[in-house]
C-alpha cells in the first residue's frame, strides 16, 4: 500500500477568481482548496452547517508547490489523518491536475479545541475510532 | 414565457471561504459567482482557456440581495444576453438556493473590446447570431 | 457644491490578490474596497469590531467600471449617503486612482435591520441627526 | 542579536473580507499578507509593478498559526532571507497583531525562475550582494 492510496478525495473547480497575474492559481488558494476538501472529510464526522460546533483550530499549515494549476481545470485533492497526538493530529493532501499530474503535496496540523472553555482539549477516543473506522489501515506503518 | 426561464444555468457550490463574520456570502463573492457562471455561459462562443482572447470587458455590474446564501449550499445560476448594444450588450441573473428560493437578481453590461487596438468594437454579428440560435426567443418581448 | 465633493474619503492600497489574469483588480473587488471604505465611515456611527451589532444589511449594490486599476496604486474611494428612506439609505461612492483619474462609480441600499427579530426597522432619527451633522449640506438638492 | 530583529518590516490592515465565520482571519489569508509583504520588500531589488518580470516563484510555504488576528488590527509583517542556496532562497517572517503580541510565524522557499527558458536559473550574485548590503549581518550565525 503506497501513501497515494489516500482514504478520501474530492474535487474542485478553479474558478477565475482563483488566478492571478501570473495566469496560474494564485498560492493562497491552495490553502482555501485544502480547506473545503477537509471540510468535506469533516463533515462525514461532523456537522459542517456549524462550524462554530467543530471543536478544531488550525495550528500549522503548508505546501509546496509542484506544477501550476490553470483555469479550467478540476482540482483533485486527496487526503487522509497521518498522526494523532494527544491534543492534536495530522493531516497530508495531494492535489492532482485535471490531467492527474501531481500539483501540490501539503501538510496541516489540527487542534483539538473547546471554543466555550477557550481550551485545547485531548482528541476523543470515538473520534479516533470513527477515523480508524473510516480510513482502515492508513496510513500503513513506515 | 417567463423570465424566470433562462436559456442558461449552472450551479455553484458555496465554499467555506466565501462567507463572512455574518455567516453568510460575503457581498462580492456573489459577483464572483456571476462571473463564474458568465465564464461557462461565454465558454460556448469563446476559448474561455484564453481569457485574454476573449475581447469583452465588464462595463457594469448590479446586484440585488434578497435571500442569505448558507455553508453547505450550492447556489444555482440562471442567466441569458437581455440586450443587444451597438458595441455592448447586456445581461440578466437568477441566483437561487439549494431549496430553490430567490436569493438574488444581477444584471451586468459588457463591452465589446479590442486588447490589441485598446477600443471598443462594434458586437461581431457572427456572435449575435450564435447567441440568437443558443437562447431561440428569450427575451421574450416585453 | 459638487457631487465630487463628498464628505469622507479614504485610501487603500491594491493588493497583489485583488489582480486577476487581466493585469487589473478584478471586478469583484471593487465591492471589497467599497465595503472597506463603508466600514471605516460606518465606524464613525457603529462600533465596527462589533460587526454583528451593527442594525445593517445590504440590499442592492452596483458598479460601473471607468478605467483598469492597477497594482502599485492606492485607490481612494470617495463616499457619502445620498437619500435616506424610511427602512433604508442610499450611499453614493467615487474610486479614484494614484493619479486621481475616476476609476469607478457605485452605489450600494443599506437596509436597517434588526438581527434580534429578523427584520427590517425604521432608521433612528438619531442616525439621521449624526449623518446630517458629520456631511452638512451633503448632498447638494438636485 | 535576535531573530526577532528583522531587516524589513511593514504593516498591512486586516479588512472584513478577510475574516470568516469563526470572527478571525482566514487561514489562507495569511499567505496573502505574507505575499504583500514580500511584495513591498522585493520592491527594493525588483520593478513589483512588472510581476512577470520579476525572476522568482514560490516552491514552498507554511504558516504557524499562533494567535488569531481580528477586524480593525493591523498586523505587522517582519521578514527577512534566511539562506541561500544555489537556485532559491529562504524567507522567514514573524507576524504581530497591532498590540504587538506574536500572531504567526511563517516560511517561504522561492526559485529563481526564467519564464521565457521555462527552467530555474542560479540566484544571481548581484541580488544576493544587494540583500547582503540591506539586510548587514542578518541573520546571526546560529
Amino acid at each position: 500500500m503506497n501513501i497515494v492510496d489516500f482514504p478520501f478525495q474530492t474535487e474542485i473547480e478553479v474558478s477565475f477568481r482563483d488566478l492571478d497575474p501570473m495566469g496560474h492559481v494564485n498560492n493562497a488558494v491552495y490553502f482555501t482548496y485544502i480547506e473545503t476538501a477537509r471540510g468535506r472529510f469533516m463533515g462525514q464526522f461532523f456537522d459542517i452547517r456549524k462550524p462554530l460546533d467543530i471543536p478544531l483550530i488550525l495550528g500549522e499549515a503548508s505546501c509546496r508547490y509542484i506544477s501550476p494549476l490553470l483555469f479550467g481545470e478540476c482540482v483533485r485533492v486527496k487526503l487522509g489523518i497521518s498522526r494523532f497526538g494527544t491534543k492534536s493530529f495530522d493531516m497530508v493532501y495531494r492535489l492532482e491536475g485535471g490531467d492527474g499530474r501531481l500539483v501540490a503535496t501539503a501538510r496541516s496540523t489540527m487542534i483539538m479545541f473547546d471554543y466555550a472553555r477557550g481550551q485545547s482539549i485531548p482528541v476523543p477516543e470515538s473520534f479516533k475510532a470513527q477515523v480508524a473506522a473510516f480510513q482502515g489501515h492508513w496510513p500503513p506503518p513506515a
